[in-house]
């Protein structure tokens, strides 16, 4: 195979090879500590022929443009209908989040937050994503600084390649 | 500001601006419990105007140049000439690296490490980096799978754009 070629895609993966490629859409946040906001997201994800999908994400704000939160990491489907995501965040934030895939629909919840010294307290994140007629939804819930787990994003993408 | 326009480097980042760029060397890994192996390398570190630089990291076998590891995250220097490093590996690990910046020189160690249920046992990881004369050298020491910290990684690579 020429280092040109793309690899197939890992067997592993087939579970959550319906995220492939670049999605664009619309959310909306809300938390008891700060003003409600809209924004524009991408999400991304691609493969390089191993065990697992490479993920990036992006959200801007509605009504200016600028760029508000980003993400990375890597999503591992294991065995019986697990799924793992590994993911680093630039507000000094790392999660393991750990769950369940089947058909369509993920949910997966915090094993870990790990939080840099100078990190915002987050204590629990839970997500749901769910495909649904081409449209990407999810939703976020989130425990943080003192604050019982409730909803805090929710969005819905389409896929654009 | 247009879109299209690169926003300007945060005040924030100058202590580790000299990682910008895209990075090409080799190196060379050993441990007790595998044979050593080189190893072809690509850093690239680049910024949105935040205070963070982001980072990805890919490794090939050198003989085969079939892809190794990969890696991505943020790095964030903080007050007091301290930096913190966010990672996501691939391999089901979520990093917490925290240290010093001075000059052309980091040491990090690990201030948390995060594993999913199915990831290889790693209990700490130390890292140096240091430019001098054009030539970003690192070395990278783990304590894993039962073993004592101890050296495991070594590269030197240049700036490529």
């Amino acid at each position: 195979m020429s280092s040109n070629e793309a690899p197939p895609l890992h067997p592993q993966v087939e579970p959550i090879a319906f995220l492939l490629g670049t999605w664009l859409g619309e959310g909306k946040g809300e938390y008891p500590t700060i003003e409600s906001f809209a924004y524009r997201e991408e999400l991304r994800f691609w493969h390089v022929g191993k065990p697992f999908l490479l993920y990036t994400q992006r959200t801007w704000t509605l009504d200016d443009g600028q760029l508000r939160h980003s993400e990375m990491g890597y999503w591992r489907p294991v065995a019986g209908g697990r799924l793992e995501i590994v993911l680093a965040h630039p507000t000094g934030i790392a999660e393991i989040q750990e769950g369940t895939v089947s058909g369509g629909r993920i949910e997966v919840g915090s094993a870990l937050i790990g939080l840099t010294g100078t990190a915002k307290e987050v204590t629990r994140v839970e997500r749901t994503f769910e495909l649904h007629d081409g449209v990407l939804a999810y939703e976020l819930r989130m425990a943080a600084v003192g604050q019982p787990l409730q909803a805090h994003l929710r969005a819905e993408l389409r896929r654009q390649d």
